[in-house]
Order: C-alpha cells, then sequence, then structure tokens
C-alpha cells in the first residue's frame, strides 16, 4: 500500500478504447490499497497534427513570443487526454480529477518547448489523494512565473511523472510504454537483444543519453536526483493481470549497486544517428580557444555532444564536435559567419551522415580491455573510427552511419549480450 | 481609432486558409489605429469532436466531476485557435499574445457546461495594447473561484466577446459571423426576408431568446447591460474591403430607439422549435401551486420558457409550460414522479412535437391590433394556437411543430416584412 505514479504514453492513450483499458489497469491498483497519480501522454499523433497546425501559420522566425504560442497550443493535446481518463476512471466508479499543470502547478523556467521543472506544488494533489481521488496530472507542461504555459519537449511527459513522484515522494514510479522494458540493444536491430530485470540508474543514464529512445534523459536525471524508484513496462499485457506479477514486470532502475550488476562488464549497446559532425579546423591552440568556439554555439541553444581536440601542430589544432543533426545547418551557419573569422580558423568542415554507438557498462569500472575489444571487433568488421569519446561507464565512437546496425550487432556478439549473464 | 473587439465564429476560423485570413482582416484593423482584442471560437467540428471522445469514456451519471473534466476537455477547442490566430498574426508581422481565459482571468462561477461570467480583469490585457499587441482571448471559457476550467455554454464565445468588450470599455464589438447581419427571419425559411441595418437591443433580445440563431442570448443581455455597441457581420466578405464599408456593414445592435424605429411595426418573425409543452392537469388552485410545480423543475436546472396556468375550474387549475426539447422526459420523469404525487394532480401530460414562432417589435409598443393580426393570419392557414404569451415587444404562440414553416412565412408576409421600411 503506497503511493503510486503511472506514466502512459501516446501509443497507450490512442483510442478511446485503449484509454478505457488505462482506466482499467489504474482502477486494479487503486482497489488493491494504493494512492494513485497517473501523468499521460497527449493521444498518440496528437501533438504531430497541432504542431502541423501550426507550421502552416507560424511566422518565418520563431521567436520567443512564437513559441510561446506554440506551447500553448502543443499543451492541450494532453489537457484533453487527462480529461478523458478521468472520465473513463469515474465510469469505472472511482473518483478521479484531472489537473493541467498550470493547477498543480507544476513550476518551470520560460524556455519555451524545452522547459524545465522548477517546483511541483503538493497541496491540492495531496488533498485529493486523502480524500481517494485518482489525481490524473498533464505530462509534458508547466508554467512559468509570468503565468504563461510551456512544455518540456519531445518526451517530456517522462520528466513530468518523474518529478511529480519526486515531489509526492512516491513509492514508485511505473513508466508504461510500448516496449516491455530496456533492452541490451534495440531488438530491431539485433533480433538477440535481452530485456534486462535491473539496470543502474548511472547506466540507465547512458543508454538514454546515447540514443536509446525507452526514457527521456531528464526524467532520468530526475528520478538519479531524487533517487525515485523508476521501473519501465509493457502497457500491451493485459489490464487483469496479477497486479504482484505486472508490479515486478519491465525493468527496474536502481540506484543500489549489488554484486549481480558488477558481473556483467557491458550491459547494453546504445546508438544515435542523429547527429551531425563539424570540425574546426586550424585554430590557434592558445588558452580559450574551446570557450570561443563553443560558446557562440551553446548561446544559440544548440546543445553540444562529443567534443574532440586534436593535439596541437604548429601551434594550429583542429576542434571537433557532434551536434543534434537538426541543428547541423545552422550551426555549420554559425561558425562559418562568427566564429571562424573571430578565431582566425582556416577551415569549417562537417559530416551529417554519421552515428555514434556506445557501449555501457557498469563493469568497465573494474575490468580492463573493454575499450580495446570494441575497437578490434569494429576494426575487424573493417569500419573506420571518426572519434572517441570515453566515460567511466561508457565508450563512444563516432563512425559513418551506414556501419550503424553492424557496428551494434558486432558489439552485441562480442560482448556476450544475447546470453543470459550468471545472476539472473 | 478606438478599442475594438472582433468575434469570429468556428467556420472563421475552420482551417488553416481561414485564419490566416482572419489576421489579414485583424491586421487590416490595426494597421488602421486601432487597438484589437480578438476571441475567437473553436475551429468548427473541433467542439463536437472533443464532446464527442468525451461520450465514449463518460460515466452514465455526470456528475459535477464529470462535468468539470468535460468542461477542461471542451475548452482546449479553443485554446488552440487562439494560439493559432496569434501565429499567424505574427506571421503577418503584428505583435500578438493569445489568452487563454484563466490566463485573464475570465472569472465564472461553477455551474460547469453553462457557467456564468462575474467579471473580467483587464490589467494584463491594457498592458498588452498600450504595448502595441493584438490580445486574441479564448472565448467559451474562464476559471471559477477555486482554478477549475468552466464553459459558458454553446454559443458562449458570443458572450465572451461582449464581456470582455465591456469589461475593456471597447468602442465596438463585431461579430464575424456565416450570415451577413439579422434578418426578418430565417432566410432559408422565406426567401424573402430581409437584412436590418440596425435592430433595438430590446429586439434582439427577443429574437436571440425566441430562437434567432444570430447571436447568443446571454451575449445581447451582456451588450444591454453594460451597452456595448455591438455589429454583427459577414466573415466572407474579402478581408480586404474598405475598413469605413467594412465598419458599416452588418446589422448594428442601437440602445437608442430614433424614429426610423418607432416606424416599423414588427422587426422580424422568430421561431424555435427545440422546444416541448408539457401539461399538468387538475392542480389544487391555491396559492403556491406554481412554485410547487415549477420550483423543483429549476432545481433540477431545467431552464423553463412559455408558462401558461389556465383559469379554474372547480378549485383545480391546469398549467403548462415549455422546456427545452433534450431536457423533455428528463422533465416529464420528475413531475410524474416527484410532483404529481405531492400536488395531487390528476394527470401529467406532453407534446414535444411543437415550436413556437414570435412576431418581434418595439412598434408593438404603440400600435394596436398587432397581436390580433397574427391570430388571424394564423387563423386563416388553418393553424391552432395551444399556447399565447406576450410581452411589450414580442407576442409568442405555440404551434405544431409541422405548421412552422408555414406559420413563419404567413406572418412575415402579412406584416411586410419584405418590403423595405421607409426609413431605410
Amino acid at each position: 500500500m503506497g503511493l503510486i505514479v503511472h506514466k502512459y504514453g501516446g501509443t497507450s492513450m490512442g483510442s478511446t478504447e485503449r484509454i478505457r483499458n488505462v482506466a482499467k489497469r489504474v482502477a486494479k491498483w487503486a482497489r488493491a490499497g494504493h494512492q494513485m497519480i497517473v501523468v499521460p501522454s497527449a493521444m498518440s499523433g496528437e501533438t504531430n497534427r497541432l504542431l502541423g497546425l501550426a507550421k502552416e501559420l507560424q511566422p518565418a522566425a520563431m521567436t520567443p513570443a512564437a513559441l510561446r504560442e506554440l506551447d500553448a497550443i502543443a499543451a492541450t493535446g494532453e489537457q484533453v487526454s487527462v480529461g478523458l481518463l478521468a472520465l473513463a476512471l469515474q465510469a469505472e466508479g472511482l473518483p478521479a480529477v484531472s489537473y493541467s499543470g498550470w493547477q498543480v502547478p507544476v513550476h518551470t523556467d520560460t524556455a519555451y518547448t524545452k522547459a524545465r521543472i522548477g517546483s511541483i506544488e503538493d497541496q491540492r494533489v495531496r488533498a485529493d489523494l486523502a480524500a481517494g481521488k485518482v489525481v490524473i496530472i498533464t505530462g509534458f507542461q508547466g508554467i512559468d512565473d509570468l503565468g504563461n504555459v510551456t512544455t518540456l519537449g519531445r518526451g517530456g511527459s517522462d520528466t513530468s511523472a518523474v518529478a511529480v513522484a519526486a515531489a509526492l515522494k512516491a513509492d514508485e514510479c511505473l513508466i508504461y510504454t510500448d516496449v516491455d522494458g530496456v533492452y541490451t540493444t534495440d531488438p530491431r536491430i539485433v533480433p538477440e537483444a535481452r530485456r534486462l530485470a535491473t539496470i543502474s540508474f548511472e547506466e540507465m543514464l547512458e543508454m538514454a543519453s546515447l540514443g536509446s529512445k525507452v526514457l527521456q534523459i531528464r526524467s532520468v536525471e530526475f528520478a538519479g536526483k531524487y533517487r525515485v524508484p523508476l521501473r519501465v513496462l509493457s502497457s500491451f499485457t493485459p489490464w487483469d493481470i496479477e497486479i504482484a506479477e505486472e508490479a515486478r514486470s519491465g525493468t527496474l532502475i536502481t540506484f543500489e549497486e549489488d554484486e549481480k550488476m558488477e558481473q556483467a562488464v557491458v550491459s547494453g549497446i546504445a546508438f544515435n544517428r542523429d547527429e551531425a559532425k563539424i570540425t574546426v579546423m586550424g585554430v590557434p591552440d592558445k588558452p580559450g580557444i574551446a570557450y570561443q568556439i563553443l560558446g557562440p554555439v551553446a548561446a544559440a541553444n544548440i546543445d553540444i555532444d562529443v567534443i574532440i581536440q586534436n593535439v596541437s601542430n604548429d601551434g594550429k589544432t583542429d576542434f571537433s564536435f557532434t551536434v543534434n543533426r537538426g541543428d547541423y545547418q545552422r550551426t555549420l551557419e554559425l561558425l562559418k559567419t562568427q566564429v571562424a573569422p573571430a578565431t582566425g580558423a582556416a577551415q569549417v568542415i562537417g559530416d551529417p551522415k554519421i552515428c555514434k554507438v556506445s557501449i555501457v557498462g557498469i563493469g568497465m569500472r573494474s575490468h580492463v580491455g573493454v575499450a580495446s575489444t570494441m575497437f578490434r571487433t569494429l576494426s575487424e568488421e573493417g569500419i573506420n573510427i571518426m572519434m572517441i569519446s570515453t566515460s567511466e561507464i561508457k565508450t563512444s565512437v563516432v563512425i559513418a552511419e551506414k556501419y550503424m546496425e553492424l557496428a551494434v550487432r558486432a558489439l552485441h556478439k562480442a560482448f556476450d549480450l544475447d546470453q543470459p549473464s550468471e545472476a539472473e
């Protein structure tokens, strides 16, 4: 008997029939004695429909004023789905009440389309829970200090759910999605990929940041910061399975390192083809040059991922980094027109047809030779490595996009990920 | 150069192309130097789509908790359209900002699905207008004292527009709709119907309450209470016609009685087939009986229209009234199970196949024989009158629904409404 947060994705909310099933599943948990908060996404396709309408009308330059309207429009998708779910729960005979982000309120900053949650007030929700109601809260959105509607960006509902769970000190946050857990890699690319029963928070963070689409990275960060027990599980199991069985399905993201985890060297292979590489060539190798190059990029609100600086040659160096592929042209433009003249760079070149493949595992901390196994495997497949980036629990390489599937399959096999680990 | 409120209906907002046209029209007014507030409806079909989804999920009993969700869902239709219109105006190069009812805020009571506006705060809107922005405000909705979203009921956007115009003391409120003004009667029934250049507030109030669909009655009440100059005009004229021409098109609802109006005896014929008649027979004719019968009906939130009490016979009387046809079964049930036993009524009977036809005109005040002309005309057509109700400026009859068109055409001719009045 605890306080449980359920999060349902757009596919789970995709039709009135599916919403009814969500209501039945939530009702099952409520009737088992749990206090329930539900954070649903917009019905699948709805956010795209709304943004499509906006796109037909929006001005060429997306000023903050225009982004503000975009957020107000996009936020309605979730406002509809929370109302529909509340009605479906009431039809199941359960008291239920829905709130939009501004009603809770969920306070965010004013970074329209990519706002960050600052705090969540809990009085109203607690009062409803105490009164025996299921509380349904919109994902994806909040309100800034001036009373403007903001959204958290794509996948933001995961973050909303975890943030709500953190604010209310929930016992567990269950993320219902269209996969039944976290896999060693994407099963669409490697059919032998296995579901992990548990994964450490750090590994999950790397998997998410490296392109695994299971959870939005900020939701994992939030879970880590507030130590919210998080479970990813399938919304396609029948709603009426035993609650005990459902409660241990999927993949649990854990915060304690147990021995079991120490035994697996590599837990999974992540990849991301949504990146592009840019190289600024022949810049003077002097203190402050990295900031001179990346400062303007960050100021333009462009996220930078892997960064490599070559060793200096004749007082000149090459500086490479990757950005989201959608930001590629804009970044290239910025570097050519502003950064290159200011730094005296010889040339700016880029390549949008790259991808990043990463091996992730807490085991790497204590096992030597993991990175070299990775490099050998890629070399045996004739794959050239363009960039390398490492951390304590992951090693990433940037390679040509066309080799992505080949690399993922070869690495999955090289690290024995298709074999159940001894501890499981 | 004044403060102007434009209201656009769902058809005018029915596609991105039409929204773009609305933006161009508003931009024309703004560029002519007017401060502009726009109140658009939801895109046509959207409210029905949302309520259709809700209907598939809602509980059998529509409790206040369920109606609350219904309002939160329905309100999103306008939240999308204000955002889209703001984007379209920005694309036209005009600063524009949209607000939902809760952001203004538009304060209402808590009568979900039929809330009433209490007050509208004007600070935020005034600041935007002073900064040169076009302000776009959702119609149809507001927020109650507890922060719940409420809606004003069908057609509520008219009321929102007039209420905003009243709160901001606008110079004129222009209601753009799919007809080009107020007609002597519905041109679909009487092709000879003429558009009125002006109509008095009182006549418009009667026309609206009697079933003319041009304006929601509460918007007319609001306009009267706060003396908001109101103009009904077409949204289908090209957006780029001369602003002077547009500003005198349609029908102006006036508050001053001038001589012109005195000359027309009857201004228009209104009708409403959305009614049903109920008769409580053989109740004791004693003080308080009307309240005993109608009290429970009003308590059930059922609107009553025409009320007739027959002269007493042997200390017993018959009591008839009309309700919206949608409330017919519920009212009948209520009377049979609660009112009849309590009052000792002999019988409760009803007829849902009726309609109400009314002649409206300020001229009636000073002209005798108007009602008798009406009765004679109907008699000559062989139409039986079931109920009669009169006021200073209208006479209504309840007749069988099947005679409606016949009655309207005959009356339109009998009062020479197909001839331009001398003053026009």
